[in-house]
């Protein structure tokens, strides 16, 4: 089963709802509360996600404890909340725990779950815990976040991209199975600094690696991109697995996915509202304590492609397929 | 691990949060999008639940189609809306399928999900599903709901049932085991209509049979009960049940799980305005097609007692500890 071609269905078989101005295919839902929609601050619009983090997929319980994976399984929520620049307003918990779990265990993964939330001042306030009655059956945690606009933000969407725009990622690529993936940071504040601070064309997180995300992005925008290889921000660890695996940093910085940071799309003139020249003398901007960094260019062709050592390369699907020079 | 404990547990570790009037402990919690919270219908009150159905405990795929596990996941959820009497405004799901499963596995749940909420014209706006890497693990279905305050409907609570109500429930309990469990239908317009009609005090559904669901409420309400055995609706289920069990069809009744009716509480004038004397004299009252019935009364006694064949009995703990005259 192919992921892109099941969310493809889902989203024909999605049929439009006149409360659902943002259905299915973005970091978030969006839904009006009431109808007709209100216009304007007041209009209650609330946001909405779900998603699991399973032991042996997105954590391994032989190697990391159940805060860890409970703060994951939070994070990952609340960075979905950042790419749709929303307020987290209430978490929802539901854990499967393994045969034979105490109540020891359910009770370290509540905790870590609520301080994970409570950092955003986000209450954890439902839960469902079911614990699998065959041996074998392994630990899933599901978290489902409601968001709310931040005053005067509008949830900023994946398929507003345009020709011209800038691309611009936050913090650093690459390398997260080495450790980032248990111990990110979700990126909200960033998200609302930054689109408070200027007019953000598209966004949203990269879960699944810059080299699978961009093209989402892309498609839903109807654009293509040009991404400089040379400009990815890289971390200490995207370099490491390059020294030991023969691939090079900036295959990693493209293709390991779980960096849990933002892809903005703006215009050059927006830009220049978060990046005054003195910034950028220093060597790139930061705002809310994060770097940003310009990686390309939104373009009119239907294809991706990266500049890597001077030559155009077409886009790594996946990952796998990416040679670098 | 004792469920109750660790619901316990998780009240007392569940800090007040000044956006969440009702929080974790009732059907569904109650979360004030802005703050601070305005005042009347305009209120975006928001409500939310999640909750799970696994294979093997919930539904079993080896006699069960993946159509009925599906809307059972989705009816279970709306039945919470029900108890809270709310209107579902829009649903999450989150699937874990089995190693190997195909796509049109996943299609299949997809769409019985979605075709179950739209029947209360409830879009399912978002959805995570990932395949178990490991032979032997089982389907999950998790499932998020959003409600909203239907116009003119304060949502109802477990928690303010007063002495000298009487107990209500709809439809009829037991043997759910049967069938029901897979094809009931959640009591979202009975719900409406009754709030519409009356004052009700307090309200749940009945999912983990009466003789464990009552106390609940009864707990929140800090108020004791009398429930007339005699008087409690009997499935046809049940009736079957205690033939080939040897168990009283009450027993069954109180204490079989998974019924999916709502419990409600109400002062006696305000089950006058929903019963007239026509009605109850023709044999007891239909509100949105649906079977209300007076079981017994809300008492100041710190105990839960059951009226049975003329005896006065202790409250069946459970169900394992209760013997029928």
């Amino acid at each position: 089963m192919q992921e892109n071609d099941f969310l493809e269905f889902v989203a024909r078989q999605t049929p439009a709802h006149p409360r659902v101005p943002v259905n299915i295919g973005d970091d978030m839902a969006v839904v009006n509360l009431f109808e007709p929609a209100g216009a304007g601050a007041a209009d209650p619009r609330a946001l909405l996600k779900i998603d699991q983090c399973l032991d042996g997929v997105h954590f391994d319980l032989a190697r990391h404890s159940l805060t860890q994976a409970g703060r994951k399984a939070v994070n990952r929520c609340l960075s979905d909340c950042a790419a749709m620049a929303c307020e987290p307003a209430a978490l929802l918990l539901a854990v499967t725990l393994p045969h034979g779990a105490t109540a020891a265990m359910a009770q370290e993964l509540f905790l870590a779950c609520r301080d994970a939330a409570a950092r955003f001042d986000c209450p954890l306030v439902g839960g469902d815990t079911a614990i699998w009655p065959q041996t074998e059956q392994r630990l899933a945690i599901t978290v489902a976040a409601l968001g709310r606009a931040a005053p005067g933000v509008t949830p900023v969407l994946r398929s507003e991209a345009r020709v011209g725009d800038l691309l611009v990622v936050s913090g650093a690529l690459g390398g997260s199975i080495l450790g980032h993936h248990l111990d990110f940071e979700p990126r909200i504040e960033l998200a609302l600094a930054v689109t408070r601070a200027a007019r953000i064309s598209a966004m949203m997180d990269i879960s699944d690696g810059l080299a699978q995300d961009l093209p989402r992005l892309c498609a839903a925008s109807s654009v293509g991109a040009r991404v400089d290889g040379a400009l990815l921000p890289l971390t200490p660890a995207a370099h490491e697995l390059a020294t030991s695996d023969g691939k090079s940093s900036v295959f990693h910085g493209l293709c390991d996915g779980e960096d849990y940071e933002l892809l903005l799309a703006l215009a050059p003139e927006q830009w220049a509202k978060l990046a005054p020249a003195a910034a950028k003398e220093r060597g790139g901007i930061r705002l809310a304590g994060v770097p940003l960094t310009v990686i390309g260019a939104v373009t009119s062709e239907p294809e991706l492609v990266v500049v890597d050592a001077g030559q155009v390369r077409p886009w790594p699907r996946g990952g796998w397929e990416y040679q670098s020079g």
